[in-house]
């Protein structure tokens, strides 16, 4: 199993540290020790929402060969939703089995077209804005369809991280994770 | 208010970035405008425990200024204990009002002899580490003691960043950051 958690300018970083904590924990805690990631971004530069900077480790290159692409949300995705060189580097994640997203990651899924036919969520001031790719909006802080995941609001993002753990490696792997956390899981 | 959130190699990144969202918001979020904030750092390179790279937007400047240090835990903690360089400078920010850890951050303070006489708690693998360094160790998500304010483990960053909103801006304030998140704070 091969991740790319993708990081762009203006991203919240919660979004993305709230899922990369728990989902890396199945490689470091022995749960799933054939399990890589790779952080990727279509622009050297990338920026939180505050300011603070990010690092990827892969710039620019194509996401076809990942199992699993997760996208957060945050302010930059509204220019992101209207930029073609973006949405078509993002579109190379096509193949990946699993597509998924935190808060407005969502709007970046679905204007490169992922979300078509499917049902999704978003930070819930965002709602309207994700019906414009995506027929079937609904508030739930995760909604797991036809192997695309999206996640409500920032925070969110760590349920939706302790979801995949027990996915990909089953109940018992999550509740230790999650104890090892200090985290009182609401799923 | 300024803020140093300090950051260093191999911390835990969500201890750090799970109280930089709430408390940042204060100023995002127009609650408190004039919040201040820096990351900080003793040297240039910081990755996180899985090799993540941070970027400091302060590098080696002494702490004394600012009106709260909050340092982050993870496995890095077990060597900046020994670290006579960085424990010097992280003494630097004694006439800080405010010292906040989050997990094993609360090691760094001890080692920095800022918890004789205190009480705070830490990461619940490392109680007896901590009581090297303090003489009473407790087991509760936070602990806000003669103003060191320390949380337990990785997620509880959240919950003591909650904790600073409502602290720093009142009941109001932290349950509209709690809900823009889509949190359960369990305090």
């Amino acid at each position: 199993m091969k991740i790319a958690f993708v990081i762009f300018e203006g991203m919240t970083a919660l979004d993305f540290i709230g899922i990369y904590d728990p989902v890396t924990r199945l490689r470091t805690m022995d749960f799933k020790p054939d399990l890589e990631w790779e952080v990727c971004a279509y622009s050297a530069e990338v920026k939180d929402s505050t300011g603070l900077h990010f690092t990827p480790t892969r710039v620019g290159e194509p996401l076809h060969d990942y199992d699993m692409v997760i996208v957060p949300g945050g302010f930059g995705t509204r220019k992101l939703v209207e930029d073609a060189g973006f949405l078509q580097w993002l579109r190379s994640a096509e193949p990946c089995k699993f597509k998924l997203s935190v808060c407005t990651g969502s709007l970046l899924l679905g204007a490169a077209k992922f979300l078509a036919g499917k049902t999704a969520t978003t930070h819930r001031n965002a709602f309207n804005d994700l019906r414009r790719f995506c027929p079937s909006v609904v508030d739930r802080k995760i909604v797991d369809a036809d192997e695309i995941i999206t996640a409500r609001e920032v925070a969110s993002s760590i349920d939706l991280g302790l979801y995949l753990c027990e996915k990909m490696a089953g109940r018992e792997a999550r509740e230790r994770i999650c104890r090892q956390m200090d985290y009182q899981c609401s799923l």
